[in-house]
């Protein structure tokens, strides 16, 4: 049985938001229609956008639903020559000077607040950051749903947030803004969105964004990636004890819950995926990137590692599916090939 | 019973897409995962490419996938300063001089192909343009779906679609480019979609999409709309035979075969709205724009109506749905309370 072990790259989808898209499939009217169908559209987007407010306890900002965290990072970020750091998402790198200092531990020093862009937590290595009072903007994509989270007191003005990567549907997310905060729109047209961000509302997706947000919140307050931090640790500390030259990166400073980053060096990542996908285990290397070619990590070479480091690693997210047997099984089956190739490397 | 008549805003979700968007919701990866799961959630979205590629006759084409018409709106507009009309929708409008001539039948006269933009066919009259060959951009969004549609044939070099306005799900859309056409990106970052549009893919909508887009020209080549039509014909004698001072718009030209722009001079469209509304029927003024408010119809004063008779018009737009009795309770309705504001004017 195949074990999916790629949650950062995307979850699969929540049962609650799966219900809540299938309730939305009969909901007809568009949401900028004046009658009662066009209303009820309306309304089902509005009930959403209080709830994905709720949940990341912004109810002191406003909401703007895009089509993912890419462009709502676009939103946020063109035009403003902001500052920030290479461990960003090229969606945040595309739109900034990335000359902020990281450490080796990923951690990055941000001096100018109100002139940078830092993430929450990030994709490959799940190294959490301290955001600074009054930052600019943050993406919170990995974070968000993983760890506790109120945006007001965390002082951002803006964030980024996706629904897919806390099991809602892929292609919504949002561009939070705190309350005063404004964008000039990148999508011009009927005006919709309070006129940030015009076009027919994904209504199914917006629907299934909030519904996933909820049970995301309910599973982080009752506990659950406690769990699956504890089965993280149970993974590395089988690699650990088969005595390999692996490093997790990022051990000793905070992390998300369900994310290990294992260096081996000279064994490449991308082959490493590979085997481990015939194997049956779904991890990745460095950052997916659509050409479906795996590059040496940005992340990785910012954090002082060379280009032969950089390439050597793969990334293991769990989910709250996960079991302890998953783990375990991935544990053997990766220690398996890892002797091999220290075999044929001797 | 309620009914529905306001297709060209949006249409309710068909059987096909539903089913398809119920099975895309299984399919764990990421697009630009390498893993299994990832290549899974890829053959998705090429196959989907291909379904509506075929659809549109757009085989030597590549389809882009948009969060809807408006995002590739400006994906082909943005910074080419071409020439438009004052017909187009709000979403083309935002990118182009406005310049081109209307005549009294709504239709436009385009010089210079290649500088210019042209819908297929118009959301509100449902006029339907003859499009010029090389023609650089066509908002097709209307005319997708319910016309017999040849893109490669058409010569235009861009056209835009959408999925809500011919049975898929809002919240995806789709730019169509001649090959050997290219567009600087918009959104930036992971380089999907060619480099075109990055951002994780909206893969349940995108299977909405093709199975809508399939299920569509099913209907189109069955002959379906082509009864649309009869009932368009039947609701519009229906309503001349009260004698009342309406006019038909585009009446005496090509237009969609679901579509009836409706104007009765001094009875505003945004009442007849709310009245239709309350008595059960859904139809529209003017175009809907996301305040909720409903302006003198841009598109009736480009064709020389004065701003009283365009703010007197309403959009009824039937669906494949939509009944003989439908359309004949409609009329009996909506001549009702003409009856009643032609006593009260007096």
């Amino acid at each position: 049985m195949r074990a999916y072990l790629d949650h950062n790259a995307t979850m699969p989808l929540r049962t609650e938001a799966r219900a809540a898209m299938v309730a939305a499939m009969d909901v007809i009217g568009n949401p900028s229609s004046v009658h009662a169908e066009g209303r009820a559209a309306k309304a089902l987007i509005e009930r959403a956008r209080a709830q994905i407010a709720a949940t990341m306890g912004a109810e002191e900002a406003d909401v703007v639903f895009t089509s993912g965290a890419t462009e709502a990072a676009g939103l946020a970020l063109a035009g403003r020559d902001l500052r920030g750091s290479r461990v960003e998402h090229d969606a945040v790198a595309s739109w900034v000077r990335s000359d902020l200092p990281v450490d080796a531990q990923g951690q990055v020093t941000v001096t100018d607040p109100g002139g940078a862009t830092l993430q929450w937590a990030n994709s490959e290595t799940g190294v959490v950051q301290d955001l600074p009072q009054d930052l600019a903007v943050s993406d919170m994509t990995q974070g968000f749903g993983k760890l506790p989270c109120d945006f007001t007191a965390s002082g951002v003005r803006m964030a980024l947030i996706s629904a897919h990567k806390l099991g809602g549907p892929k292609g919504i997310g949002a561009l939070v803004l705190r309350r005063g905060q404004e964008v000039p729109a990148q999508i011009r047209g009927g005006g919709q969105e309070m006129g940030r961000r015009s076009g027919t509302e994904n209504l199914i997706g917006i629907a299934g964004f909030a519904a996933a947000a909820e049970a995301a919140t309910r599973d982080l307050l009752g506990g659950r990636w406690d769990e699956v931090a504890h089965l993280r640790d149970l993974l590395e500390e089988a690699l650990a004890a088969a005595s390999s030259p692996t490093i997790f990166i990022g051990k000793d400073v905070r992390r998300l819950p369900n994310t290990s980053c294992i260096m081996t060096p000279g064994w490449r990542g991308e082959t490493q995926v590979m085997q481990m996908d015939l194997a049956g285990y779904a991890v990745s290397a460095g950052s997916a990137c659509s050409s479906g070619k795996v590059r040496a990590s940005a992340v990785l070479r910012a954090m002082g590692h060379n280009d032969t480091e950089a390439a050597s690693a793969i990334r293991v997210s769990l989910g709250l599916e996960t079991s302890r047997e998953d783990v375990l099984r991935f544990a053997d089956a990766w220690i398996a090939k890892m002797k091999k190739h220290v075999m044929r490397a001797a």
